[in-house]
């Protein structure tokens, strides 16, 4: 039955019915839930509880394509390559977050269906919270502070007197998206001195914020940020950006926190830098690969504060009906709104 | 020179005479700086530097009040107890921080003379962006996140993709000073759900925040906050008041911030309810006393983390140019800005 219903919605001129029988169809298509990361049961449950017929990879997909003949829309996050190719009737893939990396990788992933992202304003929210403990962390010495805790030590003069004001401190955030603005906007909110650097000129101007863009203008950029936060999504241009030069032109003493890619960030070259001076410390959220290995000198650096990936964990419940909204309009021949749908050219 | 100076400023009417004479004469008085707590030589070099005569206690002062009789203006933090009755010319007393409990301590403080406080934006803020580092170090479980990192443990699990949301966070502000209000403010606007506790009921209402007031109010106040921050001035009304009895009203898993005064926290009570787990963690900048004694279990307790009562340090350079003009204002006889001026009866 499911298949002959996901038959019927996937006839030529299907998608732009939007009769009773046509919708009846679509909904109830399979959806494909596909992750090679993290648990999958809170959000089989959640999609589950929402009405939806879920087949969950590989638990029960073993049979291949026919197994997977009856999905028309398949939620993901780092799915097993090859995977996707092998959904006959697939009519969209949904990336389980903002950040669709981790589907464009995969060589032989379908590209006649839209791509779709999750763009919720909790997951931003969550953003900008966690950079900000992390700009905090930084400005206000916290770690120096709990390495004197630790040896029992009251120790006035790590500041010095000298805390550095939130007018003072220069915020230099990479990328401005739907993370990076949010993080950008609370900080200058706050009273910091924001910067931005973005790959292409924008023309939407945040008052009070210096801009920047392209890779000419990345070393003046540099060189005025005392604590960069790199927000950007991975394409190959920014891949590996945040590398021995850039790190040369921030000041010394500047600060890095990546809560975008593990791919933006040479890891070797953050070390030498660390373990030079120049660089004071390091927030980091995200790794490549991950889960970061063991034998990583990252996690025994006094001066780098790990996290699991978790700055911007995705709220499964909001998630969840964003991407019923999604599936929804992409089924029944609407448009999903544009901002949700991946610009393969652009890769993000 | 400087003594027949001073005795011409505090002739009588003189305080109220604004002519060049007079005006000369209270110029070139002495001002006595005396804190037994941190540095004074950044605070003697600022006064010298904006043209003052600064005696220095107690390298100045071997003669007593023979050595003090040309001081018309004492700026203080903490000082050694009966020195200022020894100041027979004394004008005012200006304190070197917002809180002055370091002064009303002393029984045989000059009481005729008034008291003026410092009162800085940048102080504020500082204060503000100390707590909001307090408050999502607690809400983020950072501290757990860093305790996996040195295990070199990769753990997704710590939050559970349950973050909790600014909007589910109840953050508790005791008291709303300047302090206290710059706090709940910088909170209120990044969408935390903020309620205020203060010892009398107030007027002013900031929007979306939920009000209590009075010892009548505090258990309704405490058993919804997730995250108490204390901001409380010290006094005989407010010593102890975070004790077994408070601790208990909040609810499992709160955490609790203290920026105000050591007083106000009983330490074996906060020690108590954090070894039975019901408290999950305490941010404490503030101890009684201070510095905190190297045999405090709060140093190597793992869930404590210690500031050397660094959160809303005073901005020399600022709190000068304000103590600058409350020394216009007093020995030229007009009237200090009224929130600078201590009231004796409330005690702050």
């Amino acid at each position: 039955m499911a298949a002959s219903a996901s038959t019927a919605a996937s006839a030529p001129g299907a998608t732009a019915a939007v009769s009773p029988q046509a919708n009846a169809a679509w909904k109830d298509s399979e959806v494909l839930l596909a992750t090679t990361f993290g648990s999958k049961d809170s959000w089989a449950t959640y999609l589950r509880q929402a009405g939806l017929r879920v087949r969950v990879h590989p638990e029960d997909t073993a049979g291949g394509a026919a197994d997977l003949a009856a999905v028309e829309f398949a939620i993901c996050w780092a799915p097993q390559p090859g995977l996707l190719q092998q959904c006959h009737n697939l009519k969209a893939i949904q990336s389980m977050g903002a950040g669709v990396d981790s589907l464009m990788g995969d060589g032989t992933l379908p590209r006649h269906v839209p791509l779709l992202r999750v763009i919720d304003p909790l997951m931003s929210e969550r953003m900008a919270t966690w950079v900000l403990w992390g700009v905090i962390n930084c400005q206000r010495k916290c770690d120096a502070y709990l390495a004197a805790q630790q040896e029992g030590r009251w120790d006035k003069g790590i500041e010095a007197f000298r805390s550095i004001d939130n007018g003072e401190l220069r915020v230099g955030v990479m990328g401005l998206g739907v993370m990076g603005g949010a993080v950008a906007d609370t900080l200058a909110r706050l009273g910091y001195r924001v910067s931005a650097w973005t790959r292409r000129h924008r023309k939407e101007r945040r008052p009070g914020m210096t801009y920047f863009h392209g890779m000419q203008q990345l070393q003046e950029f540099a060189v005025s940020t005392d604590v960069l936060v790199c927000l950007l999504p991975l394409t190959d241009e920014t891949r590996g950006i945040i590398g021995s030069r850039l790190l040369s032109w921030l000041p010394a003493g500047a600060c890095v926190i990546n809560a975008a890619r593990g791919g933006h960030l040479v890891e070797a070259d953050l070390l030498a830098a660390l373990d030079s001076g120049h660089i004071a410390s390091a927030v980091l959220d995200v790794f490549d690969p991950e889960p970061l290995p063991p034998s990583s000198p990252l996690w025994r650096h006094p001066r780098v504060r790990i996290f699991p990936h978790v700055s911007s964990m995705t709220n499964i419940e909001s998630a969840v009906a964003q991407m019923l909204d999604n599936r929804e309009c992409v089924l029944s021949g609407k448009a999903p709104p544009p901002e949700l749908v991946v610009d393969w050219q652009a890769g993000y």
